[in-house]
Parts: structure tokens; sequence; C-alpha cells
């Protein structure tokens, strides 16, 4: 009988909605010092901008919205039998519904940036948070609605945007108080890989393999390969490269000879050498610029190498293992499907759901957002009250979350009150204060008690810890 | 061929995001310093939850979302057509569709309460903005999806609640620097009317045409009044109310006399005195708190009639007009529909559009929501890039929103950049400056120059009027 949220689905409570804001705040305060501005698109897009966009596998996991009004007054059902009288679902739920809800935030900014390009300023530098919706199988740590964090810049094919989304990053988890790895690969030296191979259409085989290395083993690697197609030279090439040791600047030199014919192949890779020249450029500005945060060369990260160009990222916390927390790359055409060509651009996408899940397991949120209000007055009747409200009203306008608590219950059901909701300080300021005129006030924690006349508030600010 | 986006939803770009933002950020921090706690919901709920909810109108204006997988498979279609061969489309899309996305915050909040009534404190103080979707007629100031901004109080009865609301609507308001008027009304007291009238069914009725008594005065409004079945002494009642005057205590003081037994009909109303002790209490508790807007009883004021139970409010901008730009009231029976009797509540709506609506046609939104930017350091090249990172680095650590253009492009397109994104200070730092250590900086609407050794903190922040 009680009522329930849709599978997959959530609610966040006071604690954990405090949290999550605790964690988007940090990130849009980061934004913002990079002049990155948030935009908002709607959470129905017409089913022709999402359909086709995220792989068949995704067209299926799209929610869609039946059209409003009589849907299916119109619809010739028997059109949408097939040769054995089962119904064609997919085409049905095309003609029944226009709209879908978004799948990430990646295609509406395409759609965006293509229908107001000519009020965009370019380079066009975005943040977007909102939810998402997936129609996947829930599970846990999956959800159907989740929240998406995406921040890009597209019309620059400058570095310097690259190393702004590694400082991005470095400011974010440094105010988080994590610790992270920042991993960079680049997808053109690992079409250089192919090409010195000799394999140039292998790109995602040669990678999908490297990318198994800790896991399997080289031997295994090896053998994955071969069974792709590779030649035992290939692998020989491959060899030298997973090799590879040094610093990050010794690695790309290294890289760079095997680029350039040094390789057991002989052979020579332009857009291996464009790649290297790239990630030379980005750890000399990374230098210049003061991270934080180790950063180094990874050429087993293969995210989205159907989709990105040159420079891939990913992040993981040192200290709580759970995967990439943040990842993203650049990108050359992710306005081309909507028919703008030629746009560059560049972004990460931050895991709000998983940096939560870091933050909860290394006891990094702030003890504070526990409790929503910082003083709660107890109601000793209908004159205190009265005598409450003008400090009450004080303290507020000087930024302090404040309660008076609204009935005159029990003083245990008000002290239950204050408890389950760990509020921290308690003001029982009966007949007597009132009369002398004053404000008696007991920190929770520490049992300390103390009484103020009622327009002394330098004190009682002092008192509870607030700076103002 | 461009893409765009379902009638009646919205893009929101950088300057209006940035607006919207300064609203909501302002009602926030004015919920936070009255100890409501934020929470979240959502977007898709059981369609079991929302239907039935809005009145038959409501439910045709749900958007439903299909059923996930091969959503019509299953479906027998020969039983949904009716006697003259046309299909039912409201009951085939209830078996094709399971959820819906919200309609408004109240239900959800209610559904909400009863879930996780064992984890909530009571009275359960929380606040909650998201988006809406209703499948309405899209037209000028009407969307399809829009954000609705909900402040309650459920599970105490005390009129502090009701106070406190209009604290909040007050400080808000003084915040955004738009005096508002408080309009409050009593449902008590509407029922007492049509009780001393004898016409106890008739409040509907009868508030109906009173609401219209501005706009066809008194002579039609006994018209409409004696149409709807009431008799001559009774209209000669309500006529005694609508001429009241004086001060609100004097008002009250009138209307307690008239509901008890002192009207041209002789009868008493004992909801219409408790109305009034209501109201009493409401007022004397205003003016111990210290309101700086006007606050006033409008007996016409009749918004949720058949839900609110005790105190209705509404708030309308005094220097634009718009019609209501914040409404609530009082409910005793929110719970009830999904089985949690005996919860009274108050709660209060903001309206975001108007009120942005309102910011816009008076001119009230700060100048500096325009730039995400505050300062640009123009790209001469890389070995000055490199000069200024650590200097923008810096100045992002304390808190200033800085960009670096990142191509070396012409400075007339970086000029243009600076200029059509509305970012006051642009920094030339060339070879020169580099060579002795500089940072030059333009004030862009003042035209002021100066240059700065590239650790000068206090000099460069004062310069851009950062207060730090």
């Amino acid at each position: 009988m009680k009522p329930s949220i849709p599978k997959g689905t959530r609610d966040f409570g006071q604690v954990e909605m405090a949290e999550r804001n605790y964690i988007f705040d940090t990130i849009k305060s980061v934004f913002k010092t990079f002049g990155y501005a948030q935009i908002d698109t709607p959470a129905m897009e017409n089913l022709s901008t999402l359909l086709g966009k995220y792989g068949e596998e995704g067209d299926k996991l799209l929610f869609r919205i039946l059209n409003s009004g009589d849907a299916f007054g119109k619809v010739d059902f028997g059109s949408f039998n097939g040769p054995d009288g089962s119904v064609n679902s997919a085409a049905l739920s095309k003609e029944v519904c226009e709209k879908g809800l978004r799948y990430d935030l990646t295609v509406p900014f395409a759609r965006y940036v293509v229908q107001h390009q000519n009020e965009i300023t370019f380079p066009f530098k975005r943040f977007q948070i909102q939810p998402v919706w997936r129609a996947d199988r829930p599970q846990k740590g999956r959800y159907r609605e989740f929240y998406q964090c995406d921040v890009d810049v597209i019309g620059s094919r400058s570095l310097v945007n690259e190393l702004e989304l590694v400082q991005i990053v470095d400011k974010v988890f440094s105010l988080l108080d994590v610790r992270v790895l920042v991993k960079i690969n680049n997808r053109k030296v690992l079409t250089g890989f192919a090409e010195i191979c000799g394999f140039p259409d292998k790109v995602v085989d040669i990678t999908v393999a490297i990318d198994k290395l800790d896991k399997i083993g080289l031997e295994a690697v090896e053998e994955e390969m071969r069974g792709k197609g590779l030649t035992d030279s290939a692998i020989a090439v491959i060899e030298r490269i997973l090799k590879l040791s040094g610093s990050t600047s010794e690695k790309i030199a290294s890289m760079r000879s095997l680029m350039n014919g040094g390789s057991p192949s002989g052979l020579v890779s332009q857009a291996g050498l464009k790649g290297l020249d790239e990630l030379e450029e980005l750890f000399s500005l990374i230098d210049a610029a003061g991270i934080t945060s180790p950063v180094e060369i990874d050429l087993s990260l293969a995210r989205g190498l159907n989709y990105y160009t040159g420079a891939i990222f990913e992040v993981k916390a040192q200290d709580f293992a759970i995967g990439s927390i943040c990842g993203g790359g650049r990108y050359d055409n992710l306005t081309g499907i909507f028919g703008l060509p030629d746009m560059s651009g560049v972004g990460i996408s931050f895991g709000a759901d998983r940096i939560y899940d870091v933050l909860k397991g290394l006891g990094k949120f702030p003890s504070d957002l526990r409790s929503a209000t910082t003083l709660l007055f107890a109601n000793m009747g209908a004159e205190e009250t009265r005598f409450i409200l003008p400090v009450a009203k004080a303290l507020r306008d000087r930024g302090v979350a404040v309660e008076i608590y609204p009935d005159p219950s029990k003083l245990k059901k008000q002290f239950d009150y204050a408890d389950r909701k760990a509020i921290p300080f308690l003001s029982i300021t009966g007949a007597n204060e009132v009369e002398s005129g004053l404000v008696n006030i007991k920190n929770l924690v520490s049992g300390e008690q103390k009484s103020f006349t009622a327009n002394d508030f330098p004190g009682i600010l002092g008192f509870l810890g607030f700076r103002g």
C-alpha cells in the first residue's frame, strides 16, 4: 500500500542532498573561476535528436515519452504487425512517441551549439549539471536517473584548453581533499602505434589488448593480438612500446624515436609524431601551471576511442578503489551529426555518484553538512516566542540557520528534535530569562551553557562559532 | 535541417542561467537560515502515484513514459477497441506506460513523506526546487517544462509556521530588491461567511463572486450570487462584509462581531470565529517579528479552495503587474491520499518564471551577472602564456574568474571575444612586459590601464574591484 518510486530512481533526503550539493557547489565554484558558464537544456529532446547517436543498444535504452492527447487515435495497428503476427514494438513506439528523455549531456550540448551557433561566442566554454535517464537494468551503483556534470570548450584547438581541464580536476579534488592520479593518453599516438606495426586499421584491437596488460600479463596480451591477426613482427613493435620506462619526458623521447622509424618495422607515423608533439606541449604547460596532483601518460587509456581524436583523460582516486571518477578527451566532430562540421572541442565529465562514494568511503564530507540548522530555540510558550522572534530574525539576517520549535511541546520532545536533526546549539529561554532580557544557549556537543543579553550579537555569534 | 527542441521547452543560455541561479540562490539562502532542508525526488513517478491527483484534466496533461523493452509485445490491441472500432487511447496508454513525469512538487512531496515517514523528523521542514512537466498547450509565459520552488513544513499546526513563511517571503524580496504586498486570507473565515449567510454549502460560489469585486463592481457580484441561488438576505450579509474598512485589527473585530451573531442573519459561525482567532494570532506574530513588506487581509483570496483548510497566501509585486508571484496556504490532508491521515502542513510556492519577469521588467538583476569572467588574458604567444599561467592560477585560487584566450589569434578577434562576453578587464601582456616581469591590465569600461609586478596580487585584486 505504501507508495514507491520507479526502480532505478532515488529520493535524496536532507543529508544526502547537502552532501551532493557540496560536491556540485565545489565543482561549480572551480568551473566559474575558469570562466565556464552554466547552461541548461530541456529534459525532453526530440527523438530525432537522440536516435542513432548512441548505437543500437543506446536507442533501446532511451526513455520515450508518449505523445500527448489522443496518442493512439490515428494509429493503424495492423500495419505494425510482422509476418508472424507479432507487433513491431520499435516501429510502433516511433509512431506514438516523438520525444525522449536525454540520455547524456553530450548530444544535447552538440544540438545546443548547432541550434544557437549565431548567438554563441566561440571558443564556447560551458558547463552543465543535470540528470540523465537510461533504461538500463538497475543494479548496485547503476541508476535509471543520475546526474552528469560536463565541462567543455568548443571552437578552439589550443592545448591550453586541455591544460585548463587538468587544472580544473586538480583544483576540484584538492578542495574536496581527495588525492587523485590524472592519466593522459592521445588518440593520435595510438594511431601511430598501429601504423608503425603495419596494421593501421587495428587501432582498436591493439588498444583493447594493451588495456588488459595489468590484468592478464604480457604473454596473454600478445596472444590476444595474434588472435586479432597481428604478425609476430608487429607484436614485437608493441612489445617495445609496452616496455618503455622512465620519466614522462623520457617516455615521450623513446616513443618519438619509435614513431620516427626506430622501431623493428622501421615505419614512420606522422600521426604518432603529431600526437607526441601534443603530449609534450601539454606536459610542458602542466609544468608551467603548477599542478599538485600527479599526471602521467597511460598508453592503455582507450575510452571513447571511436570518438576522441586527441587527448584522452581519466582520473582515479589514489586512496579508494572505484574505477575512474572523471573522464574525457578531445573530439573533432561533435557537432557534425547536426550539420556543423569542423568544430573541435575538448571536455571532461565528473562522475558525481562515484565521487560521492569516494568522499563517503574516505570520510571526507564536512561534518556540518549533517545538520541544516545551527541553533534551535525551544518553544516555551507564546510570550517567550514573541521575545525570541527579533533575536532569531537578527541572527538569520547575519546568515545563521535558526529554528524556533513551532509548538510549545514537552521539552523532551523538543530535545529529541534537536538530537535527531543533529542541531548543535539549543536555547531554552523561559519566563525568567525573558524577564531579565536574557537568551540562554547551550552547546549540545560540549555541554557548555551561557546567557547573553538579547542584543549581544557579537557574543552570541562567537558562542555559535559563527564567523559571519 | 537545424535541430530543435520540443515545443514548450527552453534552452537556458549563459546569461539567463546566471539570472535564474541568482533567483534560486537567493531563495535558497533564505530557506536555509530558517532551517529548511533541500530534498530531491525523481523526475519519473509511478503513474499510480500521479493519476487522479490533479482532476480529469490534470490526468490528460501528464507526460507518460513508454515502458522500456518490448512495450507493445504483449498488448492485445483488439481489446482496446471501442464499439465503433476506435481505439481507447487512455486505456491503452495505461497498459503501455507505468511511469509519468512529475506534474508538480506537491504530490511527490506527499509521496515522499508517506514513504519515508519512519526516517523523517517531524515537524519536517523541506524545500524543493525542480522542474515539472505538463502537456499544456504552450503559449506566452506557459511552458511544458518549468521550475517550481516549494517550501513546506508538515507535522505542526502552530501558526509560527505561517509566520515563518511570511518572514521568508519578506526577506527573499527584500534581497531581490522587489517591493511586494503579502495578502492573507483564511479558509475558515470563508466558511464562516457562508455559514452566517445561511448557505454553508456555497463557500466556493460566494468566494468566486467576491473575487470579481474589483473587476465587475458590487452590483454585478450580487447578481452573480443571486444567480447561484443566494437569497437577498444572504446577499445583505455578504454586502456587510464587503463594506468592512479600517485597519487589519478593526476589520478582524468587525468580522468577529458579524460571525458572532451580529450580522443581519443573526447566525453564529464557530468555524469563522476560529479562523478569525488564527488571523489575529498570525498578525500579532507578524507585528512581533518585524516584517518590512505590507501584509493585509484579502477576503477575496480563493486559491486552492478545495485544498487549503486555514491560512491562504498570495504575494504580488507592487511595481509590476503580473499577477501573483508566490502563493500557498495550510492544508490538513496532503498525505491522506497515500494513507497517512492527520498531517497538517503549510507551504508556499515561489513562481520562478514570473519572478524572473519581474526582475527583468524592473531592471533588478545585478549587472555583473552578464559576464561569467572578470579578467581575460589575451594570448600573445607560447612564452607569454607560460608567464601568465601562474598569475592566472593565483587569481583563480583567490576566487577571481579568469580566462586565458586559448589561441594566439589576432588581437581584434580577442578584443571582440572580451566585448561579446562583456568581460570587464583585459590584460595584454606581451614580450616587453614578460621581460620586465609585469602584467598589464586594462579596465575596458573606464579605459583605465595599469601595470603590476606579476606577484602584486593586492594591487591586481584592488584594480579588479575584487574584495576577496
